[in-house]
């Protein structure tokens, strides 16, 4: 019989009250009704304006936390706060690993980030972004023979020309994909000897960023970028393998 | 007397007894333990395994449910999922709206994200992702003076040159930016007549897609993207001010 029974009613999706509230609470934020910096009400207030409970007002503002929108400055004081870099990042190159994204896709998509970035920095950074750049060549210069310490070094290099592009959307584009792209870096150092090709790379980026030559920094980062995937591949590595989840194991 | 006294003790950080488990869990979807589609055991099995109360292991998977770890198949079942790439981009661009990101921004970044999408497809398209193409291609031309549908198609444009990139770290990257980006050409198309140009960009860019010349397809997505910048001058709006929260009014 049910079988000649249309369907009527769709299947009702009930949003749990606390999602409600947070997504309430949320858009306010977002709206600019309360600003970055500023108290958000106590729980009891917004029980009172919301009409709900008390506790799922407390739920509400977990979530409102978990997303990085709330900062809770001690028990009772919670205050409006920017999502930070870091956090976002750490969660989408999570769900990277989870989707098994390969060392081609990271690369294909680092390579134009990378040259971008460059570039931007060439006419936009400061004296001290480039006092910064140089110092951490000398340090590069060094370390030739320590890898873990050369690694570190090059993932904070491509860090510190990111951030001289002056360019946040940039910034977050890329925090993900570094996360997962230079660190696996390591197993190429100490495969191969590729680390007097790195600090040229490096030393010609930064001379074309002091030298305000978009152009001169735009091109050597490419043949550097370009030179990682040939030192991937003659390491023996294989690009189509999905990136590592190592980082989860301690 | 206090002033005296050195600080011998580092405040203690202590981390709520629910994020410790939901970090504990999630480290094992990371590695593998517990596989995506695989049921989680039940609430008081965790509770048991980890010794915690119930209650505990209830806001912790909460937290995972919120980062899209979890997904609640019914009121006892819950399995891993994989965080929806749309849920990571809305969380990034809300962050770019909260931290104030300009347009100039976003162009700088999408600029060379959209070209190197466009070159990728060129070389890996299906024959079925060609013809969506060219479905948008006449739609777009059926809907010149339509404005909020042009803009809708743009934006598809756009995503389906990115799908056949067939690059998911190339699509996670743009997402959050491409919200952000493209619907704020509504502006720009309702001040200027840009849409010719737009139509025939398009053209180019699937032409090159579908003749596998990757360098036609970039050469002409550039310029297309650099057109957009020029639109958005054109209209007298201001590429330094924040994007805008428009979204989050209803």
């Amino acid at each position: 019989m049910t079988e000649h029974n249309p369907m009527i009613f769709e299947k009702v999706e009930v949003q749990p009250a606390y999602q409600l509230v947070a997504s309430n609470i949320e858009k306010c934020i977002m709206q600019g009704v309360y600003k970055v910096g500023q108290q958000l009400p106590s729980e009891l207030d917004l029980a009172r304006q919301l009409g709900v409970n008390r506790s799922t007002v407390r739920e509400a503002i977990r979530v409102l936390e978990q997303n990085g929108l709330v900062f809770r400055k001690s028990a009772r004081r919670l205050v409006i706060s920017l999502p930070r870099e870091q956090d976002l990042a750490s969660r989408v190159s999570q769900a990277m690993i989870l989707h098994e994204i390969t060392f081609l896709e990271l690369w294909e998509t680092m390579l134009p980030l990378e040259v971008r970035a460059a570039e931007l920095a060439a006419t936009r950074a400061t004296e001290e972004e480039i006092e910064r750049l140089e110092a951490n060549l000398r340090e590069t210069a060094d370390c030739l023979e320590h890898e873990q310490k050369l690694v570190a070094l090059d993932i904070e290099f491509h860090l510190l020309v990111a951030k001289a592009s002056r360019n946040r959307a940039l910034l977050l584009a890329r925090e993900p994909i570094g996360l997962l792209f230079y660190p696996a870096f390591y197993q190429v150092m100490s495969r191969l000897n590729a680390k007097d090709r790195l600090l040229s790379a490096h030393r010609e980026v930064v001379d074309g960023i002091r030298n305000r030559d978009a152009k001169h920094a735009a091109q050597w980062m490419e043949k550097h970028i370009r030179d990682f995937r040939r030192g991937y591949e003659l390491a023996d590595l294989d690009m189509n393998k999905p990136v590592d989840n190592s980082r989860y194991f301690e």
